[in-house]
């Protein structure tokens, strides 16, 4: 199974074992973060443009790959993915270097998926 | 003298020390530093955006102010501040909170300032 | 003004500034912090315990000085805090030593004031 | 092997490995380590759910695999483990969720091992 | 492959795919990055000492393994590794350790491989 | 006061402080992080070098001003200093900045305090 298969069905079971626990807090974060990429003052692209470079400093590699895949499901091109790797680049410094190397990874996973 | 006053004066004094310096690979970091923001496949406000939010989940004021005030300079209006406030605080979590007091403290001050 | 009263009157006047913005994904995520420490399987003490012990490995000055003010109102003995703040320091290691300071300063200031 | 049985071999294998390598800072600092969790002015359940949600929001794995383990091992209920889970969500943020989900798969795991 | 190839195989290869991406701002930011550790006022070995505490407070394990491999190039006996190993833990706490027993376990793995 | 004094005079005031609580956790975590830079297999400048680059990516002000001071202490060059300085940047990022800022500062602070 490649990385970008095993991300979706761990990220799809485990976020249905989340919601059946029923705990009201969690399930509320859970909605809250969906709703914060939903367009309003700013598009939805922006917004996973300013996560994706959020989760880049934070060095978050499942992170990464969700905003990577929702920025080109909103139609983002590759010229653009690379200036938010570009910035998180640099904000985060060296150490964001081994999750640009997974995420340009996933990025040609994707492609080869036929998703772009 | 204000924060913003206090900020701007430190930030300019301290740059012009540190290029006066003349570390040839700090100075090429600060020039990397500017050029990730310069318009490309992104026009600069979008990479603001992804600057501010990046800035936020770390948590540093300095760097929230400063990208506060370009977003301003580049014509953001406070509704679309507040969605990527919104972003960071999402992402990052209530630690981000108190930083999140303090930006809209500057962005206020901003205001009084007359550069909105 | 001391660094207690000082963070009180920013904290409130921030926070009511905040609210009045009516961003309704910001102030849901107000709530729901605010809804994480009341009781529940858990007491609040030992969520405030839990809040401190995260709020110092993140090494967050007001976070540190909201939880042990609400651990404080809430019954915890000096002894007990001083454990959580052992936990903090060795998950969070040496770079935490500052905020441990600062916790420990505005512990004596609470006292100092009355309010143990 | 399950994550569980990998993290529980790899864990005990090098510890062994550590210590022996007999480095006096090293080694004292694991002894702290141990000892902070050592029933004093609060019990180690308490002190357990502080270093969880110490680990959650630092995001280690493997930190929380440890407690979320020690704290079953100390008779936590699923309910107390879920307060605490969202105490580190809220205060981390959603940078957290990935860790949440590796958390909630180790418990049941932990459940399906007959060790709860 | 044991880690260490994996490791070094996918980090050439995803290196070689980013250059080739040819993004004007991430090549200079691996060039200069590169140049951090030449020798200039400090020899590369005591770079690299400084980059290898940095990357295990920043608990990043390919940093890590990155920065043992080129101390032992350059070399650095195994004493010397466990005192930045040690400065590093005691700076970072406790949530240092997982990396701690992974960067000892590539050590040994460089050793096998006839690299010391 | 000057920042310097500042630091020097709460940093002393405040260990004195904790030391006289006398919890043997937080003593000995005291103990274990004076005793990581005594002179060893790498000499006492090498780990406050390697103690300045932590502190620098994990972006603390007064951690980042005790190792400059004890660097230069220690016999250190300017020249060594924005080395270190450097290789912090380039591994943290941009986020360093401000705290190379206060960095610069405080180093000719202390120059004309005539501690160099």
């Amino acid at each position: 199974m490649s990385r970008l298969q095993e991300f979706r069905e761990f990220r799809e079971r485990m976020n249905n074992r989340i919601f059946e626990q029923d705990h009201l807090g969690v399930n509320r974060f859970f909605t809250l973060d969906g709703k914060a990429y939903e367009p309003g003052a700013l598009d939805s692209l922006t917004k996973e443009f300013a996560g994706l470079s959020a989760s880049m400093v934070l060095r978050c590699d499942d992170c990464i790959a969700y905003h990577v895949i929702r920025c080109k499901e909103l139609g983002a091109t590759d010229e653009q993915l690379w200036e938010v790797f570009n910035v998180g680049l640099v904000i985060g410094g060296s150490i964001v270097i081994p999750h640009l190397r997974r995420a340009v990874a996933l990025l040609d996973e994707l492609k080869a998926d036929g998703a772009t």
